[in-house]
């Protein structure tokens, strides 16, 4: 799956060849041995922290409300294509609830043959999978409506993260409990104080709908849903219900808050979008991106993240000009389904002004549409589902702004 | 890369309707909503940490050095296949070093036609890419020589993690440099206080050797070798040498302490095997694992992880009877070269005593050896690279202990 290492090099090679002009630290052969004296370092420990010496954090939203906010993933800080779970996005409604993985109980019924509670401990016993997915709220990226936001990768698409989630398929569950004939949504709860609730088509509840409590080879953080969530992969943020208590099989959905008067696309002529799970193939350069500064013209790698609900990104292209030529850029793999893609492109900074761009080609045929052919097709009253081309302006002096 | 959802469910479905008699938990309808207050919940923050409720730990080897000990990851604890970077293994010879990135510099000289020094921001300036590895310590499972250790999963196999490293290609620093002809070797050394020292040869610097500063997303660990470290897929992990701090070219290896007197293998002959830096095959199962009990008769899904520092984990296989008989386990997708790859089996215990074991078959056709062939083949001197398969003993009371 890995590209052959001959090939990959043969690339860099000449990439590394023009890239000599730029390494001014590289012309001293002094060892670098000499700084000071060598004492014996820090003992073992059971649990690690990561060094004092670095400070990446999220983005809090808004400190009014805390509670009821969300905090966006230093994007423009990340590696390759996880998140560290100490830095995976957040997005609550009443607050991270504090629960007793030992007390927590997910309850399934309404219109079952057998309704059923499950502890964690049954829950764990039952034949898991692993399985790394993104997850995106859909109001990420809602200031590019208005392209009034957006002052950095966090900003304007941090509302994004990736992760390897564990647990159970929910058609076993579901199986176990015998789903009624008429039954064709699932009402998914929440233990939080609002007991948020969303509606999940039946259908995808048997597809491939996790009911997770692992996140990154441990449990799940309680910000992401401690001990349990849905993981309703490809799908808005929010129908992947987090600290997951209750799923109740009905003829009908909700009609819940945060499906009918949040998480809907007004139109331009009053209707509004509803329902629209999916969230569709987007990208953003997290280098150079807006509050990073170049040091001096020369060669750079251009990377960012590409992302489709709809499965594989199968090409990212990249442009300098805003949009007038377009390169295609190298895919790390392995690609996964309905993860971030880390995209790479050689890039030799002329000096001159540049407006930097990406869009994501998924393996439906799905391009990611620019700013102008999003807002044609929707208008420009909707908050969620912003999935346009961004535009990072690099001057000349080498900062990078919001374009 | 995923298997198909609907050929997974309906090997599921099978299991679970076997299930429903193991599941006491799962009887009543009465709802889990009502328990006790909603309280709002707490606020968002820049950096995560994880449930107080969550409690796994590193286990600590030896108490009385622990800056020269090493630390076990729990992998009888552990979901998926990533290892969280806070319970990664440890193995130090003189402690953690604090190194400031800014002031931190890899020298590369020797029989090279340009010493070079590179900053951390030089080389995070270079072409970077991410690869899914594991890392072992080739000291791992040293008590399975004689049998006498591994009370449970960590003690007996927790020298062995696997995470997202992010870094640049050795080959592409060395191409800069440019090798002088008889250079066959390269001599890396870490920026801890006893100046950790390690011969790798040329022509694996040059394969797929990475120079990484990053881990699972973020920055390197301070334990694993922050700021800088060497990434050597599949070879033994002392010569992934963290806290890199210097490369000279040679002609020839080093002999350095830790290739020497400690990291070598005593044949009976009184000979030892040196420079065996391929990590072979191996499996190890983390549930049951000793330590862990059984709640009575019924269904189970056995997991575990394998790997091999030769490529693809193909196919790993248990047996409940101590080896007599064996059965495929499904390997979970996407098998990655390199890196740990998940095992699951289902399991109708009868609540008999069992002896549970399982062997990985690579790529190239490399098959995890038994205790005994293993034994045949290299004596019982050895302290280093051990891989036999490993049993761990169900008894009748559903405890699990090591055979």
């Amino acid at each position: 799956m890995n590209p052959k290492p001959s090939t990959s090099r043969r690339r860099w090679l000449g990439f590394a060849a023009s890239l000599s002009a730029g390494l001014t630290a590289c012309k001293s052969s002094k060892p670098a041995a000499d700084a000071g004296p060598s004492l014996l370092g820090k003992p073992i420990r059971p649990y690690g922290e990561r060094s004092p010496f670095e400070t990446a954090a999220r983005t809090l939203a808004d400190d009014r409300f805390p509670e009821t906010s969300n905090s966006y993933t230093p994007l423009q800080d990340s590696y390759g294509i996880l998140t560290p779970s100490s830095l995976h996005y957040e997005r609550h409604h009443s607050g991270v609830p504090s629960l007793d993985p030992a007390r927590h109980q997910l309850l399934i019924h309404g219109l079952v043959d057998r309704p059923l509670i499950f502890s964690l401990d049954d829950l764990k016993r039952l034949p898991s999978q692993s399985r790394i997915y993104f997850i995106e709220c859909s109001g990420n990226s809602n200031g590019e409506w208005s392209q009034k936001s957006g002052l950095n990768a966090a900003r304007s698409h941090g509302l994004a993260s990736c992760s390897e989630w564990t647990g159970v398929p929910l058609s076993l569950l579901l199986a176990e409990a015998g789903i009624r004939k008429p039954a064709q949504w699932l009402i998914a709860e929440g233990a939080d104080a609002c007991k948020m609730q969303r509606s999940l088509p039946l259908e995808k509840a048997m597809k491939d709908t996790l009911v997770a409590w692992g996140q990154n080879g441990e449990p799940l953080r309680p910000e992401q849903g401690y001990p349990l969530r849905l993981v309703v992969p490809g799908w808005e943020g929010n129908i992947s219900v987090k600290w997951l208590r209750r799923l109740k099989a009905t003829e009908q959905p909700y009609m819940s808050r945060d499906e009918t008067s949040k998480y809907t696309d007004l139109m331009t002529d009053g209707t509004a979008r509803i329902f629209t799970f999916t969230m569709e193939a987007k990208s953003v350069i997290t280098f150079p991106s807006g509050g990073q500064k170049l040091n001096g013209p020369g060669p750079y790698q251009i990377t960012g993240l590409a992302w489709s609900g709809r499965g594989r990104i199968e090409r990212v292209e990249v442009s300098t000009d805003g949009g007038t030529t377009w390169r295609a850029a190298t895919l790390q793999e392995p690609r996964l389904p309905i993860a971030f893609t880390r995209f790479h492109l050689p890039w030799d900074w002329n000096g001159s002004a540049a407006a930097l761009q990406s869009r994501a080609l998924d393996e439906t045929g799905y391009l990611q549409p620019t700013h102008e052919a999003l807002i044609a097709a929707r208008g420009a009253n909707s908050l969620y589902h912003y999935n346009g081309i961004k535009t990072w302006q690099v001057w000349r002096n080498g900062t990078v702004t919001n374009a």
